[in-house]
């Protein structure tokens, strides 16, 4: 531990910068000095916009979603599909595909995934508030959004299983050559779900 | 410009976050996501040390060192050393330096090295503020502890300059191996000004 170097308060801002993911304690030195320099035009708003993010932003209790209102601003959208559920991992997942646009339906997160590694159970995911939306007569279809990794497609099967008694047609993203992706760089598992997946050109 | 994704509070949150030093716009992303899910552990108390920040941070009128006092802790010091004023480029300067413990005397922070690409000359720079503390009959040795750059060596011929009549000592970094350096490794620049400087074994 280097010794202060500076007052308490701009101590205090150093050890909470450095605890934001990206930032170490060296950048979160840097970081902190930039602030200060911009005190005005960065520090000050940045300091009221976090103050308003804790004061007005919740967890949408329909779908996990975090936003100021509640429910939020994607289940309230009447224009989205309502037949349509699409499942994530986490927030970042939900804010990915609303950046591709691919979908214009509503989400539901899980808050994580299985993991007997880390001691995720059923019971720690969104699943039952899940099942109690697909019971939803309106619902016909639900899109397994989860990470191609091996926690994300045991999560994908239990989903599936713990729905399965509703009858809905339940849909998972497809596996294969990402856009722009190289073949020569990709790895076995890919190349052999992206052979297997071929479509009629 | 991908499309909002969150409510206008969070984005605004993130255009900020993302015009911090180490942090783009994907890592703005995650780290608002992040500070949103630990509101209570980091996102309040962050906001506070800002707010604290904003309001309470002064440059020190003396040496241009930041702080919450004016004049700053450093220059207010009894214990140190009177005599010496080490000057440097920036207030980060000035944190290594206090890390290091390597001097117990007031620092002067110029607030930038002569730049002609980027158009800083000296009236830019606290030069003219340098030379008023280094009259102080109480001071006896500068210490230019300037970055080995280009633009920092010639800041240093200057300013060298500009305090020579007041016949004062006027001492600089060494320039050598740097501490668990391997010479293979080292620039040739280097390696002659090591060889030049060697000391009896």
């Amino acid at each position: 531990m280097p010794q202060a170097v500076a007052g308490p308060e701009i101590e205090r801002l150093i050890q909470l910068l450095a605890r934001m993911p990206g930032l170490g304690p060296r950048s979160a030195r840097r970081a902190a000095l930039q602030l200060i320099k911009k005190r005005d035009t960065l520090l000050a708003p940045l300091a009221d916009a976090m103050r308003v993010a804790v004061e007005r932003i919740v967890v949408c209790r329909e779908c996990g979603n975090v936003d100021t209102c509640d429910p939020c601003t994607i289940c309230s959208d009447p224009k989205r599909d309502p037949t349509v559920l699409v499942v994530v991992e986490d927030v970042s997942d939900l804010w990915a595909l609303e950046r591709s646009g691919a979908v214009q339906a509503r989400y539901h997160v899980l808050g994580g995934v299985l993991s007997a590694l880390d001691g995720v159970r059923p019971e720690h995911l969104n699943i039952a508030s899940l099942a109690e939306r697909a019971a939803n007569p309106e619902v016909t279809e639900i899109i397994i959004a989860l990470n191609a990794t091996v926690d994300g497609q045991t999560t994908a099967h239990y989903v599936t299983d713990a729905i399965k008694a509703l009858g809905l047609k339940v849909t998972r993203l497809a596996h294969g050559v990402p856009v722009g992706g190289e073949l020569d760089y990709l790895d076995e598992g890919t190349l052999t779900a992206a052979i297997r997946s071929r479509t009629a050109f």
